[in-house]
């Protein structure tokens, strides 16, 4: 078994960087207090006996030693970035869970034939650049290299540059590394392992995603005196598409969400019709026919709606995955460690995207998840116990030692 | 008559002074800009003979002397600040028209029995600082000094201290002068004169206004994991009363209006999905009864929908006038110099507020209104003619000089 404690000491010391302002984290991607947990992380992995690795796109990898030169090494990671009001543990518990597996394999003495590198994915959230899991769509080669430094965050910033600017562009082509599996431990974001009271969740699926941004054009008129019938009022219009979202997402149900995080209005003035109103529909379900079909009926419907309001409408799908089935061996092998430590577990689809969805393409991966207080994540009171993050962490260890070969 | 080119010159010529985007200006209140813009006005002043006055508000009055030392002046004005992506001629049309009366008069050697006041109001149009007409409304007795000092912009800082900051702090007690009779001169804004093919509107009243700030309560949640029946979903809330705002504002057709202009989502992040979510609903009616009607409507229909979806409801009423009837002897001023120069007019109720609807609290009050291009206005694309300026700024040169007594 591994350190609880030393485990649980170390997200309390990477949760320092970035504090938020309700107990979470603000450790936005590309950030300075990005560069800082990452400095913090290269300590503790060269502390550790591993040597660090960074490719173009400032991914971590810290290797630590096969005993067969010829063996591809298995990796196990996740992200240390956050969402800007964001918990300790999403993807930070993957991370140091990873490093906590290496430490207990040092504390143990423990060889394997396969190296096995600790990875840290440069913008995972996705919330300062959009699409979510950049650094690890590049390196499965569903984006290029220049797509990817050419995103921007809303203050224009472009991807490429802040990365340069906090010192963590690295010389690694992306993607040159081969995996002889990922593994990808992270907390469930979502409520059902607390409610079925399972200590463990064998991730054999993950949902599919579309992020679609809408940009409609209204005429920016005063509020006071512009007549109801003369308005081209784009707010009324984006009212009208969330709450034909909503609709959308509970025809498709269960199995399906849909909802928006993210608004911008412009000119933004309380006695100004916006003339412009960005935002992104977040839509997802584990059926690819069903994620494909929401996204028909709003591309279908929401030009209805904004045509009735004489709103001009754009749609273009700034994010996508499709849904993923983990490698079966990988998932078997994580659940033979469930009932070999004796945890209580289920089978569980990841409601979220994560990194090793991209992987996945590229190498037999699979997921391990903890339990999350109330669900909650993407919310600075995300919380877990100690136990959770041992018990998860304690599988991780098992499944990744008999995948390398002790 | 007045110098039509001059008035069009120093329009344009002011219009140099915090350009927008798309050819109007940003020269929001307590910006460089507006300091500038303020120079720039002062420095007309003073070469036309007007000594200028500053008060603890930063409005700015111009004043020509009268021939009756007793006599209380006529005030003429409106303001020089803009929306973000404002017009050339919302406000300025109004202070430039009357600096124009004056010059006309200085040109033709005509004294007057009152004297005159150009006068030049501190943050008329509340984009930074809400409410609008913030320093007519202290000097009206509506607002205190503290409370308009404390306003606060969307990054915290303060009216009092931007007001410092930009060295516009007068040492006038604001409210201490007392008026003879106050005119203002403004575009339309709306699309009536136009539509009408008139070139003068005689303004009898203007429509009364709430702004209500809500604050939405939802459950920040990450929008993969977080399943259909578990959130608490601000944002479709705030939705549903657009909704309803939009149905409230057309069960009350014709005579009222009622939007939105301003929208702030937090987190903001496209996978989250709000936490909290604040907008301000703008409705007006020249109608008391309609207007306090809507708004009861509103407050009794946003707490249904928040209850329906567990999302926490507040709503702060941050902006109000009621409607203003103005003064029966000055429209009739107005009214006759408009036959008297042979111009079209007809009777008009102002959409927009207005300084004069504070002005009208303190002394005898009216508008002249021009036409402006599709009635567009708090646009960039906001256009007159040299002629309709013009044409009302002679107008104005007429009533005040009735009124001032030549
Ligand atoms: N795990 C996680 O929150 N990833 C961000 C991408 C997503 O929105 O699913
Ligand atoms: N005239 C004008 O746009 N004033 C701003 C206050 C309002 O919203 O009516």
């Amino acid at each position: 078994r591994v350190n609880g404690d030393r485990l649980w000491d170390s997200l309390m010391d990477m949760a320092k960087i970035g504090p938020g302002i309700a107990g979470g984290n603000n450790r936005q991607t590309l950030t300075d207090s990005d560069a800082e947990g990452r400095s913090l992380f290269r300590t503790w992995c060269e502390a550790a006996g591993l040597t660090v690795g960074v490719d173009k796109m400032g991914t971590m990898f810290a290797t630590r030693p096969g005993t067969d030169p010829d063996a591809l090494p298995v990796y196990v990671g996740s992200h240390l970035d956050t969402q800007p009001t964001g918990g300790k543990y999403d993807g930070v518990l993957g991370v140091l869970g990873a490093l906590e597996v290496v430490r207990t394999m040092n504390d143990l003495g423990i060889r394997t034939k396969h190296p096995i590198v600790v990875t840290n994915w440069t913008n995972e959230e996705g919330a300062r650049f959009a699409p979510a899991m950049l650094a690890s769509g590049v390196f499965a080669g569903v984006h290029t290299l220049d797509y990817a430094y050419g995103r921007k965050d809303p203050e224009g910033k472009t991807f490429g540059d802040e990365l340069k600017r906090i010192g963590w562009l690295g010389d690694e082509e992306v993607g040159a590394r081969k995996m002889h599996a990922y593994f990808e431990y992270h907390i469930e974001q979502g409520p059902i392992l607390e409610a079925e009271e399972k200590q463990i969740g064998v991730v054999t699926h993950c949902q599919g995603l579309w992020w679609l941004e809408f940009t409609l054009t209204g005429r920016e008129a005063h509020t006071g005196s512009t007549p109801m019938n003369m308005r081209v009022n784009a707010g009324l219009a984006m009212a009208r598409i969330f709450e034909m979202v909503q609709e959308v997402a509970m025809s498709e149900q269960p199995g399906a969400v849909g909802g928006v995080g993210q608004v911008f209005f412009s000119p933004n003035s309380r006695n100004v019709l916006p003339g412009k109103v960005i935002f992104t529909v977040d839509i997802r379900s584990p059926d690819k026919e069903k994620l494909d079909r929401m996204r028909a009926k709003i591309e279908a419907e929401a030009p209805k709606i904004t045509d009735a309001l004489g709103v001009g409408c754009s749609i273009e799908a700034i994010g996508h995955f499709e849904p993923v089935t983990f490698d079966p061996k990988l998932v078997k092998s994580v659940r033979d460690a469930a009932e070999r430590l004796g945890y209580s577990h289920m089978n569980l689809i990841s409601g979220a995207g994560h990194d090793a969805c991209w992987a996945a393409k590229v190498a037999p991966t699979t997921m391990i998840m903890c339990p999350c207080v109330g669900g909650l994540s993407h919310n600075e009171a995300e919380e877990i116990s100690k136990e959770w993050a041992s018990a998860g962490a304690d599988v991780l260890f098992h499944a990744v030692a008999e995948t390398a070969e002790i």
